[in-house]
């Protein structure tokens, strides 16, 4: 099979990109050029950010309002990180000017924000698409998927995931630090979790039977939930538990060392996602199987390619849902506003019993 | 340091054994001798199973009946692993008779066996010690409590433990599939994660926060239960999830894939207690350090031995408490009862939300 290989003709779609306030769009825009997408205008009011993406994308036509970005009717689509809280509202505009959306997670900060953006999808026919780049954009966490769907490890009865990530010293955007902006750590980044465990156990719903979150260790930064979990079970009687966290430890050669364990009745499999721990080779991708036959380890790196950005293309010009179900991706997020909203809060303080 | 070395000269401290239900009964006499301690007499009406234990124990001296081995004025303590639900009554009568108790996992089945043990042990002073092996006996467990103590990785906020273990084709005894007489899966295999959390967190109490039990794939065995989760709140503010299953692959070359993730606030500790998956060496006790200094794997057999052992030991002659509070021991069993009582039950069928 190649390796994220073109699906389209140059020029037979367009995108074009409005909010870099995550570096993910990077990511999103270099995956949809690679699947054979056509990277047309950019509207971002700040210079240092418009300059540094021209700098990496140079093809991009600046534009001078959002109004003309979404006007140009050549553009089949508009690829966005925007500040989590106006992702909503953004999605909503690009619907309803006929165009698809493809929004970096997590897709909204609150319930009303899905609420309106599910509207506007039976509306308008258009798609909410999210970058859940932590199965999508991860050959090790495509292998696992094509293995549970041969079978190799039986019927999945449960996922745990965690997904550590580093803060940082160099100082982040604002909206980052502040709750009401970025929504609370198990709609922003536990949403990739959700995501994967729903599609891993191939459930449609599932409620939320417990979620916590905490700020351990940040009090200069009230308003950020530097840790969080949740355990979901699934309508078709399968369970989810992740943890969530802004504690990689300084001396980890990567972001976060993310891993997901799928537990099958007949094997098991664990994704070292980023990285495989003090292990002499870098680089992620690490894929661990144990059933019947004993135990494997496959480096996905290139065996897979990441086949969700070109079925994204064709799902838009064909009007199919091969990439995801419009459905799934909204599930991921109901699940983790819920989450957020009913979460126990943690502290260091002594918990009253 | 030497390394499990006897702490007693022959002689000192002598031990009987009863209750040959679990061959973890040949690990607890192993690991008493090694430090030092005198193995006396046993009780087993079973012939097989007595002449069995006699074979690896020659030195054992049968008695008739347990009367007779508990009124040897000479012995300091019993070791014993019974059917789950006689335990807390066999405990009773040891420490009735003023000797101390050494149990297998979960050492009760029921809240109402506990509260009697502990007035027991209020009455009598003496200890109802368990084997909670999967800490105890693990040397990558033990190295792991040594670097958190040593600070290397600041404040433990959060404990997750998977403790999968194999079924097994060879038929295991009657009361091993009858809920009334082993408790459940959270009473039994799940009391080593409680115990784990309690000990690196640093936490005295905790609140079950949620508990999930199922039997997935064993309707042959309708009492077994062949799935459990937890998740536990410190009164400290960490938390704990676990999970425990009877679902080890066919293929994995030793019992269960047990591990232990310790999220501190300045680094993180992965045990891989009994196999690292696919690599060649096999064997256990694989530590993974990542702090500020880097990414560190040790292979700790063979670095700290099993200190527990011999200082039970001394903590019987002398009356401390240095291998295991007993307020620790008796709270993971506490703990595991009541996630046992208030779990969700599991099914593939359809959950109703």
């Amino acid at each position: 099979m190649s390796i994220n290989q073109p699906v389209v003709k140059p020029g037979e779609f367009v995108f074009s990109v409005t909010g870099l306030e995550h570096v993910h769009i990077y990511s999103m825009c270099s995956a949809l050029i690679q699947a054979g997408a056509q990277l047309k205008s950019i509207y971002e009011p700040d210079e240092k950010k418009r300059s540094a993406f021209l700098q990496k994308f140079p093809q991009a036509m600046p534009v001078s309002s959002e109004a003309e970005l979404l006007s140009d009717p050549g553009v089949h689509m508009i690829a966005a990180a925007a500040i989590p809280c106006q992702r909503g509202d953004l999605g909503i505009r690009v619907m309803a000017a006929g165009k698809d959306y493809f929004t970096d997670k997590g897709p909204f900060t609150t319930l009303e924000q899905l609420e309106r953006a599910r509207a506007t999808v039976k509306k308008t026919g258009r798609k909410y698409m999210v970058y859940y780049s932590e199965r999508l954009h991860n050959e090790g966490a495509v292998l696992a998927g094509e293995m549970i769907a041969q079978g190799e490890i039986g019927d999945v009865i449960q996922v745990t995931g965690f997904g550590p990530h580093r803060l940082g010293t160099a100082p982040r955007p604002d909206w980052f630090y502040q709750k009401a902006q970025y929504g609370g750590i198990l709609c922003d980044i536990a949403s990739h979790q959700i995501e994967q465990y729903l599609y891993y156990a191939g459930e449609e719903d599932a409620a939320v039977t417990m979620s916590r979150v905490g700020n351990y260790a940040h009090p200069q930064y009230p308003e950020l939930e530097d840790f969080g979990d949740c355990a979901l079970t699934g309508k078709k009687g399968t369970t989810n538990y992740f943890r969530v966290d802004w504690f990689t430890p300084d001396g980890l050669r990567t972001w976060g060392d993310g891993r997901t364990f799928i537990l099958g009745t007949k094997g098991t499999i664990e994704i070292r996602k980023y990285i495989n721990l003090a292990a002499e080779k870098t680089g992620g991708n690490h894929v661990f199987l144990v059933n019947g036959k004993g135990e494997k380890y496959w480096d996905a790196t290139g065996m897979t390619g990441h086949p969700f950005f070109g079925q994204l293309i064709l799902d838009c010009l064909n009007r199919t849902e091969n990439a995801m179900p419009q459905r799934h991706a909204f599930k991921a997020a109901e699940l983790g506003l819920l989450a957020q909203e009913k979460a126990l809060r943690l502290s260091r303080d002594e918990i009253k019993f």
